[in-house]
């Protein structure tokens, strides 16, 4: 099934990709690996206010969940801009997940799981990447999360 | 000598490598680098009661070392798991060291050396890599420490 | 214009490039790619004290901003040590920035800034990089800042 077909089906729309307003630039290909820059969880551009805090305290579980998922439609949606087309990603190589957790808030994959499973959804096994999950003290734009990516290109 | 040998002349057994029971891997190899996920302090699976919390109040600096060490051999376990033969590893690129500091425990360089020096001590010169240490807000699990790696392989 | 006279041209004289005094390395390379250690806001080696601890707290945003510069001047000494000379960057691919954030700091990316400027007015458009900006609870000796880097070479 194509990435695009996949994208439908799961009733994601990528946003535009925004360019960074400082002097950064949000993917860069260096021989077959595409990296992306961390992407906050964004809505279609916009940080949602029940996206904004720390999670375990003003932010809910299934909020944070779906944060890290809009991470990564925003990783997607970067490295379509990136690539031209999602159909030469060969695969996810790695996730970096960082999540605004509250004061003794530990349950960190699950919340994660909200950008790996979109990942897998949308790739199927290529999605499939190592990673690694922290929680953070602050993020920009008191975010609740923010998801960085290396993928391999075909 | 072989890294076989070093690892039982340092009295270590490699434990089980898991599977990741969420949509990710532990390890994958791209190119010639090896990618592994961030591995947690469990020891033989299991995080131990002395490894779970925040160095600096209910976790000592020896066992923020040991478990630093702990999250190097189950680095290395995956990537037996991942490469077959540890010896197909030429090097170890880079480790991420994430310790569950607590407010105001700033020591964290020593901590991390519990992960770097169990890499020279099993890999020898080729174990001698690249890092980053950070102190955390909170670890999956309440973990003392997560330990990620990139290795060159033959 | 060559990266030396840029150097010059900014009032930049890269410090010693130092070498851990634990088991790990500064720099290494593998294939095209260069990992340069997680560097702190080092000035020549030492951590002024307007550089220690939390920024938005006892550390100001001007003084994190000079901050993020220091690790990007350290960045490129380890950088110019590893290949003996800058005009072999082709280009900077990744920066990793940690921020020492006090409590509700949120304002991360001005502060990072500071980094990612420096690397494009030494290496102009090569300098341009994907990055991740995360606010961390603590950093080695208190600094305020830490950045990790990855170059291409050519």
């Amino acid at each position: 099934m194509s990435i695009e077909k996949r994208l439908t089906d799961n009733g994601i729309i990528l946003p535009e990709a925004p360019r960074p307003v400082a002097n950064y630039i949000p993917a860069t290909l260096v021989g077959k690996l595409l990296f992306v820059s961390g992407q906050l969880c964004l809505d279609q551009g916009k940080l949602n206010p029940d996206h904004i805090g720390k999670i375990g305290k003003n932010v809910t579980v299934e909020n944070g969940v779906s944060a890290a998922k809009l991470c990564a439609i925003n990783i997607l949606a970067q490295a379509k801009a990136a690539l031209g087309d999602l159909e030469s990603i060969k695969s996810c190589v790695r996730l970096g997940g960082f999540i605004n957790a509250a004061p003794g808030f530990t349950a960190l994959p699950p919340i994660m799981n909200g950008a790996s499973d979109l990942m897998v959804a949308i790739l199927g096994e290529a999605g499939k990447h190592t990673r690694t999950t922290i929680g953070v003290a602050e993020l920009p734009m008191g975010a609740a999360v923010e998801v960085e990516a290396i993928f391999e290109v075909k």
